[in-house]
This record gives structure tokens, C-alpha cells and sequence, in this order.
């Protein structure tokens, strides 16, 4: 690093030249562009100045974190580790149980997916607050896609293994993100759309639940609005009050143990033990009563022991191996924008880097793997993986705890959910549900951002009026144009002299500041591309128009320079370079000379490819815009001098 | 405009408050991005303050241009017109022929749509030079679209029938795209994607004409190269020799006359009669020698008269419906981008102005009145425009003559193309698409914009071994996923101070900066979106990462102070604000004090709302990034005073 001589000119405009960068190699130039595009973060840096067995040593550390830890491990980690695994197996089994359902799967898949999945993220995922598991989202995408090509009561069979062969699309698709780096892809799906998108799935999810609530035998298989309200209020005359009630209770319990557990942060476990308390007491109330004979539905039999393999199972050359590969990647990316924010924020709170592309590339084996053992898609659930931070978990061992407790159900306590209602699982879907919905976060998104508002409330009225997949598609869509937008509509502005200083802002934002006579000096914001090169020749031209217009109406001094702060334009292409020459064209039609300020790398490279400098000439390139207006200033007393301009306007002008 | 003083503060660093923008009413702010998207060129600022009958004059105007120039109309105006329209009405006689040829269409609509739509034109449009006519491009793809659905041979008429409804779409879609302001539908079609697309088209047209010069009967219905070639060299034994030798004549001829006329502009009309002079001697030729026995194919019977009403023929229930739709939507885009483009450089050469939202009202109306009186899509082609406006046209009358010549072509003279030989017209049409193909447009895109020649490749292969439609696809394709690209991975640069100023510029870009010890600036080119938010962050953390490393690996002061230069970020959204509170955190966890220079309006505006102001502290916003430079190294000397720091470095600071 040199010296920084801080030597400020005193009343001296030192006229810098803007550097044109030097040429460099196409290949140079492409390789950097890749790397900032794959390898934003580095992931080879800590590899570098490293001897060899070191490297190894790296490297299997990079595939498989617990390495990292698990020498490092301690007994009081071990306590804590058990306390916040247990904690939650005891949400992981009702919750897989009711979301297999959502998912239109038998329940013990959802046992099934808390237990292998959890040992392979174990291994290999970074987080240490994330717990495994299905989620309800996920599960009721694959329902909805999955049935709408096979039904689920005429063909059980198919629509498992289209269930398992999705799963394994969903690991093959994220792990592939992960190891092409293409991680970005995921950030696509902006906060505005996620908040949006899970109060309309959340929404859905419980107007699904109508049908455990209300104990009815036949439902639509939409998932919009309309179309449950008409299947809900078409057989009134089916519903089941004994049903409804026990719903209602076990809702207002599930409710209020967590609305008492945020308000004391302390009792968490309490909301974390309340679904599983619902299923004792609601198989003990059914068992007690034999309800199930009186129009309460249980989940029935579920079969003892552990995952059964399934890699036999996958399709791959059924006519149905679009729709599990289409729905394998819808659910997976789903899945992964879930899993990888839940591990970020945990990750923000204890002050630990997540990497995205090695999650990923976890998420995918985690998945490929549970393909084959009877498992179908899990992520990082948010209300689980809190439970886990709550519980004071310490790393991903937690994990490992939670699915030796569900293997220890699968093995000895299946027999116990016999008589367990669906209502209650309903019930606690509901609940689990009704915590998706941000009312908050909407709000602020209006306060702050109306655009985010709207694509926020497109994504949730599609999802609740269309279908999930639709609410996805039109709230990415909605991003992007705002993106395009941006792009295609830069604001111009025009630039005025805060006063004692060499400084020059948007006259909007600082009314204070003064106009140059007989100079306009207008920002662009955006890169000048060809989406946007038409807009800003027609906004520059009458930028011209309007200020010649007001100076002949108040009878200034006339425009003789036009002043361009290419300063915030990152880019250019060559629609963007015609333009600049068209604007050139415009300007000496009109008697008025162009100036360059202040353009970037990138830009001036590009201009000067193109022999637009020739054109304009070096010297009306300055580097800011300061230095611009002082050698327009000079110009104009030294070969233009107006009567009209007094004294004052120009004292300080070399 | 007030008084601009430039009195400089000698040595004394004034710090300026960056201001919040005055809160805008939310109705008056959308108002505002509504007239900015839509109405850019405030098409009513004309009409601002004046009497009403004015107002319905300048009214009448805007909608029927030719108002405008009628009345100030001179015999000299008319003497260059005549030359003009009779010149261009001796390139659009044979180019009818042949471009209704492409389109499997009979001849005849070629005429037609020579005589009707200028007329339209010449009241509606705002150009002086642009020439009404049929293109190839566009003819190539209706032929296509409409072919793979309906077989010209088999059902003649309700191709012809879907042809004219397709016409009616482009003409309602195009004055559509006037009349909702949407022209900048149309920038989407970068300068890049055009000289790819057209240089395929032309290729594909070429390839077609194989058919006539070879005088094969069977041909495919495929445009791409492997098709064309197949079907070409699968039937060698039918190849004739007559037709070939005369095809290549012609085409020699033609491309002969071309040349010279490029040499020598003052001589352009003997490369416009070219086509017409090929004609009169091939059909003397065949009439002579009755080549039309021996295997040279003639046009055969015209019919005489004038078009037909055809407005009957519109097809609106039928299942061919869609893709008449959808062939009239593509090749109307097309078709107004060719006509746009060609009206706007021509008004550019003569310095006057076209409204592109105006032209496209009368592109529109053009069409739909031509969809009813026989004549199928037309627009303004180069070539013919180029003729126009060299033969010396003045204003759109010339449209008016060359229609009237068509029309006494259509009332008399059609008999004397009977034996005007297919060969011929072949000759034409591969004379002009030669034309198309703009090599060194290309080599200029590869020198200024590597990315630029990606997309134009692209759509010249797509378009050449796909089809024309796909090539357009990919083309726009890639050009998004730029600007896609520019969003999702914004440059960020090191600032570093220019000697001897307050200046902070881009050290790679000027490597003669100093680096400010203890405080890292960064900038940012981009706007902070959804999209790029991970990236920043991740970037930012790995920019402070690796200036931590260098700074240990030196032993210089340790870093202190991040300053993000915000001056090049147009907007954010509430992924941003996110992104820039956690990068907060990063800062704060390492102990690191981040410090914001110069954020726009709209970028103030919300962090003011978001609250993240008041997290940062209002203190550490500063107005440059050499105000915040100053600020920082205040405080560094006051109160941590480093032994390590030298008095040079930090001695002008205040």
C-alpha cells in the first residue's frame, strides 16, 4: 500500500484524465467473469499455501463437515445434543405422519423420511442448527402434481414409486446445483415471493384440512379456494360434528401452547411437546371411547420396522417420467430455497458461515439417498429446525439423536398410532401452519416496498386462487420484470452544484443545489443496454428540449453543453454505443457539445473499441463532474462571452 | 436558476448531509413510473397551452401526419416524388411476385399488397422516406408457421383464407402496441439479435430458392440447412440444367448491377431496375424460346384487376384460430422491428423525428385494412426504403405514386407476366437477402462486445439449423439472461484516492491510486436486488476477508472502516435492505464501523422506511466517498492512535 498524501488543491481544478484500461486477453478476461459468476465465494481459498496432506485433510472436511467437529466434541454438547434431539423427534413424528398424509402417501412414510435423511445430513451438511425433515409445502406440491396424472386410490402403488423416483429427481437436481455452482439460481426466489408464496401454500394447506376437520369421506382434488369451498359447502349435510369438536379443542390447544411459548421464550418445549401430547390424548380418547366407530377416521395400522429399500422402485421409463422429473425439480428447488435459509439465518444468529453449494449438494445426497430407503422429500423445516435452537442444540448431531428415536418408533411403537384421529393430525397441521402466514412481514413490505407488495400478494393469491405452482410462476415472473423494468426504464436526472463545493447531485433529492448556466448535466442509473438504448435517446432529447424550453421562457443563458455522469453505468452494449453516437448526432444538430463524466472500466473500454472517443475527442472525457463544468465554464467566458452572464456565476472558473 | 458559486473550500472538509427525499404521496409516485414507462417522450407536451381549435388541428395531425406536410406541398416536392415512387414501383413489382412466392402464396397478393397499404401508409405514417412493401423475411415465416399446419397444396384455400387472418392479427396486435404505449416491446429485439436473425433469415431464404434455380419440383417443407440440403442432394437426377444456367445469369447480372451502384451511388437506379429489367428479359426469353417446354417453370396467369374485397375470408372460429394468432403476433413483431428500425435511421440521416408508438398505430392499421382488401403482411423494408430515399423522395407521396403504378400494372399489364420464369424471381430474391448479411456488422460486435456477438451467433444458428422462430427464441433468450446476469452478479470495485484530490476511483482502472490505510471502499455497480442480494453479501464478506489477509501478511494498520460507495445503485428492495443489515452484522462482528457514501434518492427513501438509518446512525452517511475518507481518518487519529501509522499518511487530515 503507498503513501496516501492527502494534499487538497486550494481553489485549483487539476484536470484528471480518465484511464482507458488496458487491453486484456479475451481468455483473461472470460476466466474472471466465470470465476465472479461460479466461484463468488472462493471456496478454494483456504486450500491455498497448504501442503498436501493438509489439502486432503481440506478436502474431506469440505465433502463431509462433521469431521470438522466431531473431533471437537465434547460430553456437555453430547447433553445438549440429546435434550434438543428428543425434543424434536417428539414434533418429527406426528409432523411426518400428518404431512405423508398432506402428500397423499401413507403415514409411515413420514416416519420413514425422519430417519434416514437426518443420518446422511448429519454427515454431510454444514448447519448446525438444522433439523431434517418433510415439509408441508413440499408434500402437498407432490400431491397436488403427482395426482393430477395418477390417482392415488386407483393406483397406490404407481403413485409410490412416481413419489420415490420425484424424490430422487429433487436429489439429483440439488446436488447438481450444488457441484455446477449454479446455487444462484435459488436466490431467484426473492423474500417478497417466499413470504407470499408460504402464507398461500399455508392457506391451502389448512383449507386441505377441512376435510380432516369436517371428518368428510369424498374431496375435491384442487387445491384453490373455489374449488374446496364448493366441495365443503355441496355435502353439508356429511359433516361430522364429533369430528369438528375434537378438531376445534385439540386446535385451540396446539394454539394456545404456542402462543404461550412465544410470549415466554423459556417454555418452548412446551409448544414443541404439544403435538405429541394431542396424539397421546387424542388415541387414548379414541381407544376409550371406540370414537372411531362413530364417524372419527384413524390412521389405522401402521406397519413395524425400519425403512423397507426402494431403489427398485424408481421409474424410469414409464410415460410418467415427465411428470416425476418436472415435479421433482419444482419440489426440489422449493425444498432447497427453504433449507437454505432456515440454515442461513441459524447460521447469522450464532455468528457461523454456511456455504449454499455445499447445502446443496447435502440436500441432494440426503434426498437420493431417502429415494431408495422409502423416504420421499425432506428440507430444513423452519418450525423444526427452531425447536432445535431453542432446545440449545449444539451441532448436527441433534439430528442423529432425533432419528434413533424415530427408528426406536418405527421398531417397537407403530402399533400405539393406531387409533390416533386424523383430526388431530389435521389439527396440528393447522397450527404448524397457521405460523407461515407473516401479516408482518406483508406490512413491512408495503411500508417499504410497494413493487415487493405486489409480487408478495401475487404469489398468494395465485397460489390460493390458481394453484401452487401458479403463484410460483407468476411471482418469479413479477421479479423479473421488475428487474427488466429497471433496466428498460432507467431514471435520468439531472445533476445540480451543492453550493462551496465541487459536488453535484440530483436537483431532487437536494433542492439546495444550484443549476450551471448554459449547462445541463444529466445522470443515468443503469447500465445502457438494448432494452433500454431507444428510452434513453428519447429521454435524453427531451431533457434538451425541456431545459431549452425554460430557458427561453425565463430568458437564461442558452444550453451550450450537455454534461453525461456515466458514473453509475455499469455496462454497455453495442445498441447502448449506437445510442451514445445517435445522442452525439442529436447534440451537434442542435449546436450543443456532449461531455463525458466520469465512465467506469468497463464502459470506457467498450467506447473506446468502438472509436466513439475518436468521435466525441479525449479531451471532453473528465473525470468527474466537477472538472467536467470547470472546463465548460472556461470555455464559455474564454470563446463565448455572454453578455447575459454576470460576474458572479463564473468568479471561481479557471 | 440561482447563482452557482464556486467558491472551493481550501483544506476544509465541509461535511454535507446526505437528505432523505420529501415523502411523496404513493398515488403521485406511481403516476410518475406510470408516465416514465409509458409515455417517456410526453407525446401531449405540444399540446400543453394552446387554444382548443389549435388543439384539434394538432390532434387531427398526430393521427394523420400527412396533414402536416399537404398543405406546405410543392410541384418540386412532386417532381422528386414521381422519380421516386416510379423507381420503387419498378422493385416492388417483381419483389411482390417473388416474396408471395416465399410465402406459398399466389403472386398476385404480392401486387396487391403493393397497391393497398401504401396508400394507408402515406396518410398514417410519419416517415418521408420509408417504402411500403412485402418482406422476405416475414413472408418466409408466415409460409412456415401457417405450413405446418395447413398444406398449401392440398388446401390452397384455407391457407390463403388463414394468411389474411394472420395479417388481421399483426394489425391489431401492432396498433395495439401503438395505442397502450407498448413500443418498447420492440427495443427487446437487441441491434445484435437483428443482424443475427437477419443474416439467418437471408440464408434460409436463400437456401429455399435452390428450388427454382434448380427447377426441382418436390421440395421440403423444412427452412433449416440440413433439411434443404437433404432434400437437394437426394434428388440430384432431377436437377435442370436450362433453369440453372439462367438463374445464375440473372443472379450475376443482378449482383453486378448491385456492386456497381454501390461503387457509384449517383447510379442507384440501375441497380433498382435490375429486377424489373431481369424480368422483361427473362419473360422475352421464355416467350421466344419456349423454354416453359423444356423444364423452366413460368409464373403462368395473372389474373387482371384490382384486390378483391377479402374481408369475408377472415377465419375466426375455426381450430386454426391459434396459430393464425400466433403467426400474425410473430411476424408482426418482426415486421415492426424491421419497420421501426428502417423509419428511425432514415429520419436520423434527415434529421426529423418519428414517434415509434405513432408509427406502430400505422403499421397496424396498414395491415388490418390490407387483411381486408386481399393483401397479406407488410411493413417498411430496407431495401426498398434505401431506393426510396436515394431516387430523392420528399415525402410520403411517393408511397402514393408507387401504388398508383402498381395499380395500372394491376389493371393492364398483368398478362405480361405469364412467362416471366420462376428462375428469375429465384434470382431476385437471393440478390436482395445477399444484402441481409452484414459480415461486417458482426466483426464490429466480436471487437466492442464479445457477449453482443454470442447473442447474434446464436440467432443465426438457431435460425439456420433450427427454424426462424426457434432462432429468435434463443437470441432474446440469451439477451435477457444478460441483463439477467448484470443484475444477479454486479461488478464491485476497490476504490483508491487519486493524488492530490479528494477523488476516489477504481484502483484497477487507475492503478496509480492510493489505498487509505485502515478503511476499505468499496462500490457497487448495480442495483441491490433479489436477485444479486446473496452475492453482495457473500462478496463483501470475501472483499473484507481478503484485504484482513493482505493487511496481516504486510503487518499495515489493521482495517478499521468499510465505506460502500452507493452513488452506482440505481434502486434496492427488500432483499437488499436485508443484505445490507446483515452485511452490518459481518462488519460489526469483526469490529469493523461500515460507513455508506452518497445513496440516491430512492435508495434513502428506503432505508429511511426500512429503519435501517437509524441502525447504521445518520452520522455515518456522507455525501462523497472523500467526505466519508475524511471522517473516518478523523476519527482514527482521535481515538485509536495507531503507533504503526506514519505522520504522511494521516498529516492533511482534519
Amino acid at each position: 500500500m503507498g503513501n496516501a498524501d492527502y494534499v487538497y488543491p486550494s481553489n485549483v481544478e487539476c484536470s484528471h484524465r480518465v484511464a482507458i484500461p488496458p487491453p486484456q486477453p479475451f481468455v483473461k478476461s472470460l476466466k474472471y467473469s466465470l470465476k465472479e459468476t461460479f466461484f463468488p465465494d472462493d471456496p478454494l481459498r483456504q486450500f491455498k499455501n497448504q501442503p498436501p496432506s493438509r489439502k486432503v485433510i481440506l478436502g474431506l472436511q469440505y465433502f463431509l463437515p462433521f469431521l470438522e467437529w466431531a473431533p471437537r466434541y465434547t460430553l456437555e454438547f453430547l447433553k445438549a445434543d440429546l435434550i434438543a434431539g428428543i425434543t424434536i423427534a417428539s414434533l418429527a413424528i406426528p409432523q411426518g405422519i400428518s404431512y405423508a398424509k398432506l402428500a397423499n402417501l401413507p403415514p409411515i412414510l413420514g416416519l420413514y423420511s425422519s430417519f434416514v435423511p437426518p443420518l446422511v445430513y448429519a454427515l454431510m451438511g454444514s448447519s448446525r442448527d438444522l433439523a431434517v425433515g418433510t415439509v408441508a409445502v413440499a408434500s402437498l406440491l407432490t400431491g397436488a402434481m403427482l395426482g393430477e396424472e395418477v390417482n392415488t386410490l386407483e393406483n397406490p402403488k404407481l403413485y409410490l414409486h412416481l413419489a420415490f423416483t420425484a424424490t430422487f429427481f429433487s436429489g439429483v437436481f440439488q446436488a447438481c446445483l450444488g457441484f455446477l455452482r449454479l446455487g444462484f439460481i435459488v436466490d431467484f426466489l426473492s423474500h417478497a415471493t417466499i413470504v407470499g408464496f408460504m402464507a398461500g401454500a399455508a392457506t391451502v394447506v389448512c383449507l386441505q384440512q377441512l376435510k380432516g376437520i369436517l371428518g368428510l369421506d369424498h374431496f375435491t382434488h384442487g387445491t384453490d379456494l373455489v374449488s374446496v369451498m364448493r366441495s365443503v359447502f355441496s355435502q353439508t349435510h356429511q359433516w361430522r360434528w364429533e369430528s369438528g369438536v375434537l378438531g376445534c379443542c385439540f386446535l385451540f390447544f396446539l394454539i394456545s401452547t404456542r402462543y404461550f411459548s412465544q410470549r415466554r421464550p423459556k417454555f418452548f418445549w412446551i409448544s414443541a411437546m404439544a403435538p405429541l401430547t394431542s396424539v397421546i390424548l387424542g388415541s387414548l380418547l379414541v381407544y376409550l371411547t371406540h370414537a372411531e366407530k362413530h364417524g372419527v377416521q384413524v390412521i389405522g395400522e401402521l406397519k413395524k420396522g425400519l425403512n423397507p429399500p426402494s431403489f427398485g422402485d424408481l421409474v424410469f421409463v414409464s410415460p410418467y417420467l415427465t411428470v416425476a422429473i418436472k415435479t421433482g425439480i419444482i419440489t426440489g428447488v422449493i425444498a432447497l430455497a427453504e433449507g437454505i435459509a432456515v440454515g442461513r439465518s441459524f447460521a447469522m444468529f450464532k455468528n457461523y458461515h454456511i456455504d449454499g453449494n455445499k447445502e446443496m449438494i447435502a440436500f441432494g445426497m440426503m434426498n437420493i439417498v431417502g429415494s431408495c430407503t422409502s423416504c420421499y422429500l425432506t428440507t430444513g423445516p423452519f418450525s423444526r429446525s427452531a425447536v432445535n435452537y431453542n432446545a440449545g442444540c449444539k451441532t448436527a448431531l441433534s439430528n442423529i439423536v432425533m432419528a434413533m428415536t424415530v427408528m426406536l418408533t418405527l421398531l417397537f411403537l407403530t402399533p400405539l398410532f393406531h387409533y390416533t384421529p386424523l383430526v388431530v393430525l389435521s389439527a396440528i397441521i393447522i397450527s404448524a401452519m397457521l405460523g407461515l402466514i407473516d401479516y408482518a412481514a406483508a406490512i413491512h413490505l408495503w411500508k417499504v416496498d410497494k413493487f415487493d407488495f405486489v409480487v408478495c400478494m401475487s404469489a398468494y393469491i395465485g397460489v390460493v386462487f390458481g394453484s401452487v405452482q401458479m403463484g410460483l410462476v407468476i411471482a418469479i415472473a413479477i421479479s423479473l420484470l421488475r428487474v427488466l423494468l429497471f433496466i428498460a426504464r432507467p431514471r435520468t436526472v439531472v445533476l445540480g452544484n451543492i453550493p462551496n463545493s465541487m459536488i453535484y447531485r440530483n436537483v431532487e433529492q437536494y433542492p439546495y443545489t444550484n443549476n450551471v448556466p448554459g449547462i445541463l448535466i444529466l445522470q443515468i442509473d443503469a447500465p445502457i443496454y438494448f432494452a433500454n438504448s431507444s428510452y434513453l435517446r428519447e429521454r435524453i432529447a427531451r431533457w434538451i428540449d425541456e431545459e431549452e424550453d425554460r430557458l427561453k421562457s425565463t430568458g437564461e443563458t442558452s444550453l451550450q453543453y450537455v454534461i453525461l455522469d456515466m458514473g453509475a453505468i455499469g455496462n454497455i452494449d453495442t445498441s447502448g454505443i449506437s445510442m451514445m453516437e445517435e445522442v452525439k448526432k442529436i447534440a451537434d444538430r442542435r449546436g450543443l457539445k456532449l461531455v463525458l463524466a466520469n465512465p467506469g472500466s468497463e464502459v470506457m473500454k467498450k467506447l473506446n473499441k468502438s472509436k466513439f472517443i475518436d468521435n466525441i475527442g479525449q479531451e471532453w472525457i473528465y473525470l468527474t463532474v466537477g472538472e467536467a463544468v470547470g472546463a465548460c465554464n472556461y470555455m464559455l467566458e474564454t470563446y463565448k462571452p455572454n453578455p447575459m452572464k454576470n460576474e458572479a456565476e463564473t468568479r471561481n472558473t479557471v
